[in-house]
């Protein structure tokens, strides 16, 4: 049996996987008892702002995969992340009494910009390999935590539950399968400097994922 | 009141854009008249085929578009054109007895060719304006045939009155007026030289409709 590109990715990233997906920010999420006036506020006005570059970077992932029948399953994700349907920042930010004055006067975190460059950047100038490597990391990492703290979740407040909801069960499983399946494939035909590239994508994501939990905590 | 850049470059096309709105594929559709065994045949073979380009040209339009909120029309449409729901080729090919070998032993025709070249070509080296030139004529042209023969169309065989259905109606209309709308806002900012590679790409596209309702007629 061959080791899968994606677990020798995720084994590159050594222990910093383990901090993210065990991260005190899923575990008070869960547990219900995260600080939302504080942590929980700074973390969901700059996750809002990703949504944008992360539909650039999906929408050059579709355009860029092989075939019709690789792109279908992209395209019905893209729908659904940018579908009227996602409605969870808007209820969570009137929940938390955030007023849209607020949600704009906040400048970008370091962070915040660091990942939107990184995937718009990846989207126009990288190899399908590069761009579905930081995909991947912003989907396993949190599917890997979503179901970890899954089943002990309290269910009290949407706000804190329905975030671990949307990153964790079947569906979103199957969407990380999409993208991983598809980085294994193109893992499979890189050369050295290709799957150099690919790996170094995946590990700066990684980083900037610890650096936004950490971010949520206080600079 | 300023013309639209978009009314600029139909007006450019000259009587070709009235060649291909009035064609007689057209109009035998909407009649009813059409060939279903040669003419109707040998078009949804290779048009079906365009299928998988369209959508890398649509999600690198996506990509490209500078807003979310722009974003949002289009990866609705990809979602639409992509999904499982868009059966009409299907029923069509199992309608006029046309198997699955057939389809896929039918070779290219040299015009199917070019149209994905074209599509494919501009989604990966163009600029979002050349990009939106080409889907805008692929479906624009295509609203402005529907939109002529919508009320003449004979209703007994869906191979012919729903292909006329899918060209018109208010949802395509307003299809059709956003990626108007991005074209026109996209060409108020172009220089000399990427106004004439716009047009340029437009003319191309338009040369191509024609070709291809030529083709299903005969070489």
């Amino acid at each position: 049996m061959t080791t899968r590109f994606t677990d020798e990715l995720r084994l590159k990233a050594g222990d910093q996987w383990n901090r993210i997906i065990h991260h005190r920010f899923t575990k008070e999420l869960a547990a219900g008892t995260i600080d939302r006036q504080t942590v929980m506020k700074r973390y969901l006005i700059q996750d809002h702002r990703f949504l944008d570059s992360f539909s650039v970077l999906l929408a050059s992932i579709i355009a860029h995969l092989p075939t019709l029948q690789d792109r279908i399953p992209g395209a019905q994700f893209l729908a659904v992340i940018t579908g009227p349907e996602n409605t969870y920042f808007e209820r969570a930010f009137q929940a938390l009494g955030i007023s849209n004055q607020e949600r704009h006067n906040t400048p970008d975190a370091a962070v915040t910009t660091k990942i939107c460059a990184l995937m718009r950047n990846v989207a126009m100038n990288g190899t399908l390999a590069e761009m579905l490597a930081v995909i991947t990391v912003c989907e396993w990492s949190y599917l890997s935590w979503g179901q970890l703290v899954f089943h002990e979740t309290k269910r009290d407040d949407f706000v804190t539950y329905e975030w671990v909801d949307l990153h964790s069960g079947d569906d979103f499983e199957r969407v990380v399968e999409y993208f991983r399946l598809h980085l294994d494939r193109e893992g499979a035909m890189l050369d050295e400097a290709g799957r150099i590239a690919c790996e170094n994508r995946f590990l700066e994501a990684v980083q900037l994922e610890e650096e936004f939990f950490e971010y949520a905590y206080g600079d």
